[in-house]
């Protein structure tokens, strides 16, 4: 229970990571068996941003950003930074500055379990936040907290080396050791969705193409 | 009580819905003395849609979409589909693949007491979508529910055929025997708005043009 | 306790005004000391706005906008105008026309813990609002209230003439006789961070650059 | 769309509302199919209440209680006051002179999707209300309302004559016409579950006392 | 704005104080014009307890105790302990122990925007407390901030030395210099009431008491 | 990523249970470092219940409880069933019936992220809940789930065997592996705590006892 940092994070497979960032959060959660959807408060900064990377996870007392300065040493290229706080906090602990930093470790995006603030900037720079509030409100360096260790992020617990995907839709993480398998089955989604979408556009109806007609009449439910 | 799917659906006034959908939400409510309005919580997701259209109500238990599905075939050009939940929920009940198959029989919108997903598609598809939250929480299609029956929405009655009204303040329900009239209400008040306007921007204090500095007085408030 | 308009308002500083608007929420807010920040659900309408002025109050009952009809014949070229309700609302206390009238008056935007409506219209025109909410729920003339009396406004207290700033972050309030050294510490700070940013684009850590390792050490976090 | 005081309520069958009421809530909700519950937050401001009676509906402006003055005069013994406002509000619109005035008329108590106050008098008089908050929040006599025509309370949609039932776990509205049926069904329900408590008591599971076991194999969850 | 802690308060009229906790709170807030009054978030952890007293003011981090302890020397008897913090929380920041040290000075109660815990314990030793929430979250004593600075709590300012009134509807704050004046209107207030029970509970009407028959035709609502 | 019902679950030291039990929520997460602690809106139905117990964990879909009605047959004397849903909810999924099933098991409380219905019945049969909400919300047994998976509550993570410690502070979770530690460090606390109760009831000032004067000066807090 004592506060660390571990240098030292598992690297999922690239190639999975690549392409969950490309299927996107809701081909991803559905391809698990809707799991792993971090909750809906947690919103991007500004819209259009899509990304997936290694969780790099932090642990803070709210309104003190300490432990992400000390993250940001352990980052590699290709990460995602993951701050939870011990308790619910809306603070600002993360801004320009820290991006300017994450950044230059090559970091491609921040998800925090509180607040963001500069977001003018970050938007110019083009540094990707999902957050549960803006806000500017500052924070101290005071207490100590744990870089990489497992943490619960909106209601998902993540592990180091996990995999974080993030769009529009919100956030879904994805197990490291079931990336590949993730993936695939995303993809299948994919293609099995490309077909339909081609049968809707040509006015099919989802009722025939699930063959919903028959469940519709066995749960008792009538037409007028 | 049971579960039923009603096929017909009276249809509002056709230039009663076009002139709403011009005049817009504030102005409409206003004109049916400030009734009608859908709570704050439901919003666009993404800014500068203006819709009006029939109402197609689905009503459903929370995370199934499976009643979603059978509303699309009772759906006609110029419809909005209005979706309320037997209990809170704010899971993603409708994506993409949905909104092609809507888009195919010319619904205009939906408005959807729960959860949305896909927003980045929709978005570029140019699909518009008021609702409660952003989630890609998947849904089962295992429960039934009813297709066209009264429903409340984001507390609001909403009957089959009353016209909705949605853009960037909000949605408004307008009952289809009010249609004409709450239209031509409507445009009166544009009419006297515009007319003030022009006073407002010549620098004419509201004060004088309301008559409300003897209200003030009568309401015993002082000036130093 | 009786209710009053109160027609003159001290002036703050006006350079000092310009540079706080220039200088940003959360740079100003961390120049104070981390005070004077308003809770983060008060939200521009678009994003990109930034201003600076100072605080004409209204204090009105909820659904009630009669005060701010008052309140505009006092308002003065830069103003902002700050709406407080004395119990919580998100009712739609704000409009287009009203908007028409205090931009007549110079007022540069407008901060209210309330509802804003027509946010199509504002946004077009470029008059920035922050809300509570976004609501078209009308609003009565009916019952008497305060202007340029002390409010609290989404958590600090706003005293008339006081210096309002807002951006894409949020708002912060500075008192009117701080302005002129908040607006130096302001400025200090900024060019501080301007150094640092050099730094860590560079790829010096944080952890460096504020000498954190011993205080990391000294709170018995250790490394793995 | 005019506001209007109904002054004639039907009346649902006596015998009804009496069963209605020692069924309770949760019996009664099930019993309609699981329709008809008022959202979580409408909670007692004593616990241990157990209420049913015929709904006279109120419509009021928030934070203004002229109409519920209004309304005391046309309430029966026995009625249930339902109090919906046009926009949400918290306002503490109710208290203990006005349940003074209710209780000389015979009202068994209180719905209000708002605020009420005075819950030390209340509460030693004996007098139940069902709220969304607890606040003094004081109110205006100054906007117009209705009396006795539909309204929407807590998500749900109240006539004037249909049958309100609450106790702590809330409140449920049950159609006028449908109040017969309903508490029929309800004490079916009951006589189930009484024979169900025995099995249960005697350590017989759930889950073959519903013939659940077949049900989790066809759903594909297996054991370890 | 440097943090300090202030060791003198001004003393209210003690009378005053007195009457104040008698009148309670709905009864005082409306006596002030219906100003004063804390957001009803504000719950007391326990039901029955009605108290006031002299404000001692405290400033704090969020999770962050340390002016809690600094705060109790400058208590005397009869004080109310208010604790603000400089950004949201729900931490428990406050306990038994505390309520302990608060004792022995004759404190008798706390209003505190932020979480309480040991709420057992505090029912047990009979020490009132309002809070925004219970929470066991444990906190530091790391930062700094103030005791006796005029704060903000549940949207409303207190200055030390103001009047404290709480009990099972919230907590309204009265100001010193005004506590004489609005005791008095309190009390006019009690006794008009008394007389207007009298005549409910006769089963006369308020639209009569309060002559509102008129105010309604003047309104525009009619009867049917 | 199947859905599955473990049977056999770790089980944890019988006396560390016990201890931890007695030792509360609050005393129990401050001797974990300020960890474990369940987000504050998990309330008691009704106060004074306090236990603690080896968590059995369900996985459910959001207003289906057919996963709860698995889990009663693992559960075994002493357990506490602890629930999760896969999306937020508030449906009353738990009512007196299954309390009766869990109590012919042994089970000793239920902490449940969702709606617990049969307040009353739970009340006077004295088996204590935990829940996010009372809501009469009827639920479904349509949709599979899982029982004894690891599962997030309230923003903690729960394995299967750990340590649910509830009382009217709310619910903190104790890894199976640490409950023995965690117990002897809850002891040592409760023994200092007992002095320190001792010497702040004498009158001495958690200042000094703590040491906390200099502390303050170091911070620069300075005294007027």
């Amino acid at each position: 229970m004592a506060d660390v940092v571990v240098r030292t994070v598992p690297r999922p497979d690239a190639a999975a990571v690549t392409a969950l960032g490309e299927q996107g959060v809701a081909t991803v959660h559905e391809a698990m068996g809707r799991r792993g959807l971090m909750q809906s408060y947690l919103r991007p900064i500004y819209p259009g941003a899509r990304i997936a990377g290694r969780a790099v996870t932090v642990l803070s007392q709210p309104g003190d950003n300490l432990m992400i300065h000390a993250a940001v040493e352990v980052c590699e290229p290709g990460d995602v930074l993951v701050v939870a706080t011990v308790s619910p906090s809306t603070d600002g602990m993360f801004g320009e500055l820290l991006a300017t930093a994450l950044r230059a470790r090559g970091v491609v995006g921040l998800v925090i379990d509180a607040g963001a603030r500069d977001v003018a900037e970050l938007t110019e720079m083009g540094f990707p936040v999902w957050s549960r509030a803006i806000s500017a409100q500052g924070t101290v360096k005071a207490t100590p907290g744990s870089v990489n260790v497992p943490v619960v992020v909106a209601g998902e617990l993540v592990n180091p080396g996990d995999v974080m995907v993030a769009d529009d839709d919100g956030v879904v993480v994805v197990r490291r050791e079931d990336a590949v398998a993730v993936a695939a089955a995303a993809q299948r989604r994919l293609d099995d969705e490309a077909e339909k979408r081609v049968l809707l556009q040509g006015g099919e109806l989802s009722l025939d193409i699930y063959q919903l007609r028959a469940k519709l009449e066995a749960l008792g439910v009538s037409y007028q």
